[in-house]
């Protein structure tokens, strides 16, 4: 295997599309993503995932159940398996995630509208 | 569990020596730490552990045995399991570390001057 560096910035600019994850690295049995968003995702879970989101640019507001919390860049929030969540973002955002490489996009959502399977390294 | 979001540079303002990482989020059997490092850590490697490192702030050399690649802030880089390495950080660097919950850091290096157990969650 070809050890090299990967820079998040040359990544992000191969991306021109929203809630369309993109695999940037591979560890144990974890995927790391590079993702842009706009607008609202749909309200799901990942029965055995937790999942980690890490803000590069933007605001990200993880709603849940109870309460709504914004992540601005620098920012991350981990959201256990089994917790209902949607992310919203009010204009774009960059993130990196960090899961399981089983994880589905839209976990258990009955719409799947925004699903994304076969996923492309970059 | 209370799910709440983890703001990068708050938690380094926290951390006020070199090599000694801090955890601050668990997923999925992984463990995210934070770590300032300066100088010249030792040559190791983790026999069942992949390991990435993501560059906050400074400069970080990753010597490996035929090759040293600079990564810089906003890039990060892979080192699969078995791979021998060592972190050089010429000025100071705030780094981002990904690995399981068994890495030690210094793996299986014989010089245990650096090595860091039963790490603080901040």
């Amino acid at each position: 295997m070809k050890i090299e560096k990967v820079n998040l910035q040359e990544k992000l600019s191969l991306i021109n599309d929203h809630w369309h994850p993109r695999i940037i690295s591979e560890l144990n049995g974890q995927h790391v993503k590079l993702v842009k968003s706009k607008g609202e995702f749909v309200w799901h879970k990942h029965d055995e995932e937790d999942e980690l989101f890490f803000v590069i640019s933007g605001k990200l507001a993880m709603e849940l159940r109870d309460k709504t919390i914004e992540i601005n860049p620098g920012e991350m929030i981990m959201i256990p398996r089994g917790v209902e969540h949607r992310p919203i973002a009010l204009e774009e955002v960059s993130m990196m995630v960090f899961e399981p490489i089983s994880t589905l996009n839209t976990g258990d959502s009955a719409d799947t509208t925004l699903t994304k399977k076969d996923l492309e390294r970059i």
